[in-house]
């Protein structure tokens, strides 16, 4: 660990960034509804009330809850929706929610995380909590170093403090870590907690008519194609 | 993940069953201080102080506070003691505490942990805070899946809350979570709490004549020679 590297810690935005949420949504309202719903669309309309479940909790005029609660919250509304019965079965239900543990990674996460691993901590920085990250990260193989869930801040990003209070456990002032993400708004309020940014684009995160976030809207410190790009591009800087 | 295992997740003491610290004091006390002290009998004298000095926060006589402030405390008296002066060089002095963060891994703990992560979450249940472990494995090369360190249920072993709030973060109850320890005196700890229990003899944490631990004293789930074998006990379990 040589002094000239940009930060101590490379920390990844998970939804959308790391793992294929949509792709991975979808298959498991397939298993639960077969071909009752569009399920494509059905992931897009219950990923859609993500943002504003949070919001009430980041404005403090709700505790914290964990995505496992909002997750299921939003799935009742979009079930009721799309006229989908969850009442019938509510083990399956229930599985059905933590299909958000189950999420699958995107091609070229896990090398891409490996390599990154090589010389810093590597971890999430996400809405998720530890259990969820934890379960994820044990279906899709994904080689985090440690894991600080929401659960652990109590906030949710955007709010600084989902930034500055993961840097804090791991007692490293917000420069020396970095977050990566897909989402050039994460990584604007990541850059105003200090942190260093780093952005890669997942073009069919939303689908192939996805209109956002298709190109870094700022000067990143890395922009790069996906992780493993970031991990050679990280590799230069040190050298 | 097979119904059949009888359990969720695998944490493990890390100081003295994953580690060895007596070692790695004894180094890093020997680079501070060349032939100044004996170096085994000040890393024995530096531990010595580590339970006493939990004991106020573990009574509620004081807020918590991390390893690296019960640790610095505990090496300046200990440095007092041994008539080492620790202030000309206070860079140094600060090197030698964080040696607690560098300790070698006992030579089974790695391929025994790489085993016990095939089927089981694999994490510590450390008195230490999520980033000295965090550093710890990334310097030993332990594959933890998850970290959930003191800071973040602000209690230290053995108080109850210790091992239940680790297994609450982990969304697990507590008869689903296994500790691994060298010391029979955590596991009867986790047992009370609700645990399941592996014991590990480290016949030579302590050095030569160590004469407590060497065996386990109670009936624990599994008691195994070492963390490869139990990794072989916990298949046989599943299978």
């Amino acid at each position: 660990m040589g002094p000239k590297r940009l930060v101590d810690a490379v920390l990844f935005d998970t939804f959308g960034t790391v793992v294929d949420w949509r792709s991975g949504i979808s298959r498991a309202v397939a298993e639960f509804a077969g071909d009752a719903v569009d399920t494509d669309e059905f992931a897009l309309a219950w990923r859609s009330r993500y943002q504003p479940s949070m919001k009430p909790i980041r404005d403090g005029d709700r505790d914290f809850v964990d995505l496992d609660v909002l997750h299921r919250e939003n799935l009742d509304t979009t079930a009721a929706e799309f006229g989908l019965p969850l009442a019938g079965d509510p083990s399956a239900a229930d599985h059905l929610n933590r299909a958000w543990h189950r999420l699958p990674a995107w091609p070229d996460s896990v090398a891409g995380l490996t390599e990154v691993k090589r010389d810093f901590i590597v971890g999430p920085l996400s809405n998720g909590h530890t259990a969820l990250l934890t379960n994820m990260a044990k279906h899709a193989g994904l080689p985090w170093d440690v894991i600080i869930g929401s659960d652990l801040t109590r906030t949710y990003k955007p709010d600084p403090n989902a930034y500055l209070r993961t840097a804090e456990i791991l007692r490293l002032p917000p420069e020396r870590v970095m977050l990566c993400a897909a989402h050039n708004l994460d990584l604007d309020a990541a850059r105003d907690a200090g942190l260093r940014t780093a952005f890669i684009p997942r073009p069919t995160e939303y689908g192939p008519s996805q209109r956002h976030d298709l190109h870094a809207t700022s000067a990143w410190d890395v922009i790069a194609r996906d992780i493993t790009d970031l991990a050679s591009q990280l590799r230069e800087h040190a050298s």
